[in-house]
């Protein structure tokens, strides 16, 4: 069986798995231990600008830890509406920003714009029967897989800053679309006050780091996250688990090796691809009986409506099986 | 270094790393794998009464996500003054519970008593001015390191159905408190309606058990572990941590390790002793000289108070160490 | 000047004044006066069915309060995407829910359908990534001044109750839309297991009714009503107001008033008219030089949109200004 | 029969009604008319500095929206044990903060004091584990009567600010404190940063103030009023109700009145008044035979605990029901 089902099962690294035992050693409880210590330093290093950083186990944590600090309840996250915060996440919004509401955009690809923002919240009265905008929330690499640009990135931060919202970017596949761009995190996190760095489907077991481009809201987040049961007193083993993908950029490698399995079979899929493939992620036209033939060729893999297919390569995406995928579908 | 501060950061058990690497292969993401999937069964098993059962990374969302099953937003919990959940888990219980309000009891050890509670509640008016009790959470082994006794667990059952109250159970010690009662879980955790069930103290990483004896509140409890971020991808790494704590009742071999080095101990306490010890925790009377007389000789506790300390055991804690304590102590 | 801006800032009634001055001596607090007293018999006589009613002083509290019977905080509400409760009530149904979910739905006329429910829930796996629809909400008269007819109601009772789902009617224009259906209150309300029944565009001063068709939720709803700062010390001047609106059904007399006046309106509009006039709302076809034209006759309403304005006749337009502005539209 | 039972169900003072029957003209919604537009520039000269004032319908929504803009969810309020929020308001305090937390202060005469406070606070760790302060909730007059005099509200003011904290004034009786301490609303207020200032016990109908004296909190407030449901479309018959009570100082006079009514009964209770009467209440020692004995002549009020009685006299309160109090007391 040749699986692209998701990244989000995948085995850990072993070089996490390594790192993990190490912690055995450092025993302080909670974050009080010399690995989560290391963070803000390791993390500031690798963006070139300040930041304070915290593990929690989840994604949907990360994300509405960070965007608590920036959305008050009384107020409003404008993000895709086919965002994961939106569609897949339970609803936590409502409940980490206490009833905030989510502003549903449009957007090519997943990704939001300027315009796009502009069109749905300029019509918002500035009145206080109409919920208004804190913030902003997009994904790199976006729900179908692409990247904002450095461009991109700049000008939405340009607007959020004139319109006094914040900015945050969910990055469950941040590494891939960092990798896409080139490899600096830097540049693929652009201007955004926060991050939800995603580690746990490039590798990792159960860490993701929120990245607070202002520290001055790490205390705030501190305290919600302890708050939201999201403290583990063997906190180590998550802060050794993110160490150990920055170490030697294995996070970059992991994604690396990701996309060009992603590409592999792209290049066999030519204008099926309903998205240009600038992560681990590919949408592809297939019908149900070219999905089935797949499938009777040892392909696993999630439908995407009626007509279409979705594959998600991984960090041990076998490079054999992306190229016989590739060929498989240009051989429907 | 001899060290007594807590059991909350000691290392994982061999056993649970080897369960953890093995399970790289069962795939299957959130708590759809083979492993997650045995977990209502073994727990049946175990307390000898249905029961449906959920890992989360921490108690204190163990502990929220059951008490939300059975308080509403306008209600309380009634819980022990110097219970976890009002004293040190940063108002989770608020978060969780949507403002509901705990409403502290007296009681000796940190153990609740109907007459306490009665004392407690019986003067709330039934109007809507005052918050009415929806439930009862108390602590096995109790924050004091105090146990419930079969007769005292059925006496508060008796009252909280009597009363229509739910009844809670914190169990982050509760293996320490089942092997003081002789082992037998079921009769530890007598007849309570939901109880979180700690292992990471006892030798697991990152996995506690949300146990719901009314496996109808399963739905909505798992809901809302998404709802809170806890529905981690990887969520067979938290079954397999459980499932290896049952095998061979791992759970109950290192409680025992853990009480019987706190006996160790306390044979050198005599009169020093503030509480019974049932389970791993001592509090021990013991002057400011005294103490620095100790970390003279290499052991690592925490003050209690101005006159007193607090010295935790382990499942790892050496014997030799917890005799040599004891014995330190009976020579001051 | 002649007003059609809206029916929310009408003075109040005379006979309503004259109820409240004879409150003063009903002297008990909260809803312990005999006024309030009669609150639910006298509501389960219009209705023809058991009730249980409370005073609140907005709808919007009404409607949140009653929704809040049949939502838990994970679940979500579906109404239609330019409900009130959706775009105008400040993200109450996020405060008052705890966090729970609008599912926002197409209809047309601000109508919903079982079929339109059923395109918007159908595609919701059931899984807890994906909030799960607890209730529907509908309005009636609709934002648009549309009535839901009987056979409507039923319609949706049936899906609603097929689905497991509560039904909530936001009844702010109740009475308008009871007048056109014929004055039966029950026939107005259809099926609906709670109702939040609007007095104050329609004569009163500060009191809206929380009809719960199931009274065993009253209890809840009470503590609720307390918990949000909605039990007013003195209610009883609460209860005066809504009992002098029923008393020879003087709620139906001021709704077939606002009802006539807006058909006098109408009957100038021709094909100008966007929406059936079903109630006492008009949404009207006019060009900015047109709308000026009005204003210079002295006429007061809002824009609606850049080529439409909305007119709202209330129980104390005059009919002469509704002719006036009837013949002024049709002279464009 | 002569009522001592609570002032919060008084009838309205004929100047309230005249003022509301007046303001059915006042025809714009919510808080757009020209009575609400005066209430900033109204208190700003009563109370000599500058603030934003928002009507409400309860004590409830005004103590806990002031509350809000000053407590995070994740913080805490301290307040006396036996204060109205805590004891009396349904657990709105947990609704409204979104499970902060009341942290329970000792005090006589349900009064605080910096070193009370200090005692209580001065224990917290500051770290996540533990809920922090971030407000202190006073009330003037408290809830046994008593009144914060210029120097302990000063004090107060100087603690708050030296640790960061907010001070708010649950003022449900803050006209009769303020007449108790000489007639001048600035004294009575001291330092605040804001107030619930109460009408409605006395004389008014459904109106008290939200008073900020940071101007900057208002917007926010606003918001979350609304959110709350306390936005009232006809919300110019609150602002009629406070500005009647400001008119001419009728809320000193009515104030006065019930101060000089209950010394009037103070008068004959000599050693049995359990408190100073330093505004309109009166804690009474009183057997249940001499209790019985007082209700024989005609007498209502309630019995506080087994061994005592509570009096409130109003602004109604006739002179010769309390003068007849006072003998029928010291007679027994």
């Amino acid at each position: 069986m040749s699986k692209f089902l998701s990244d989000n099962a995948a085995p850990v690294h072993p070089k996490v798995w390594e790192a993990m035992r190490a912690a055995d050693s450092a025993d302080n409880p909670y974050d009080g231990d010399r690995l989560s210590a290391e963070l803000d330093e390791r993390f500031t290093d690798l963006f070139g600008r300040d930041c304070a950083v915290m593990w929690v186990a989840t994604g949907t944590a990360a994300n509405c830890l960070a965007l608590a600090s920036m959305c008050q309840p009384h107020g409003g996250v404008v993000c895709h509406q086919e965002a994961h915060i939106e569609v897949d996440e339970g609803g936590a919004p409502g409940f980490y920003l206490h009833g905030a509401k989510l502003m549903l955009c449009e957007g090519e690809g997943a990704k939001l714009t300027p315009e796009g923002i502009a069109a749905l919240i300029d019509p918002i009265r500035d009145d206080v029967h109409q919920v208004q905008p804190h913030a902003i929330a997009i994904t790199q690499a976006s729900e179908y897989g692409r990247t904002y640009s450095p461009g991109e990135l700049a000008s939405l931060g340009d607007f959020a800053r004139a319109r006094g919202l914040g900015l945050h970017m969910d990055g469950a596949r941040f590494a891939n679309a960092a990798a896409f761009l080139g490899g600096d995190a830097g540049v693929a996190a652009g201007p955004v006050d926060s991050l939800a760095f995603g580690f746990i489907k490039n590798g990792g077991m159960s860490a993701e780091a929120v990245v607070l481009f202002d520290p001055a809201q790490a205390d705030m987040v501190k305290y919600r996250r302890k708050r939201a049961g999201h403290l583990q007193c063997k906190g180590r083993y998550l802060a050794a688990q993110i160490l150990a993908m920055l170490d030697g950029d294995l996070w970059l490698e992991n994604a690396r090796h990701a996309n060009a399995a992603a590409q592999e079979v792209a290049s066999g899929c030519g204008e099926r691809l309903m998205h240009p493939v600038e992560a681990n992620e590919l949408f592809v036209l297939l019908t149900q009986t070219e999905r089935e033939a797949l499938r009777g060729q040892g392909f696993e893999f999630y439908d995407w409506g009626a007509e279409a297919a979705r594959f998600v390569t991984a960090w041990n995406t076998p490079e054999d099986d992306a190229a016989a995928l590739g060929k498989a579908i240009a051989s429907l």
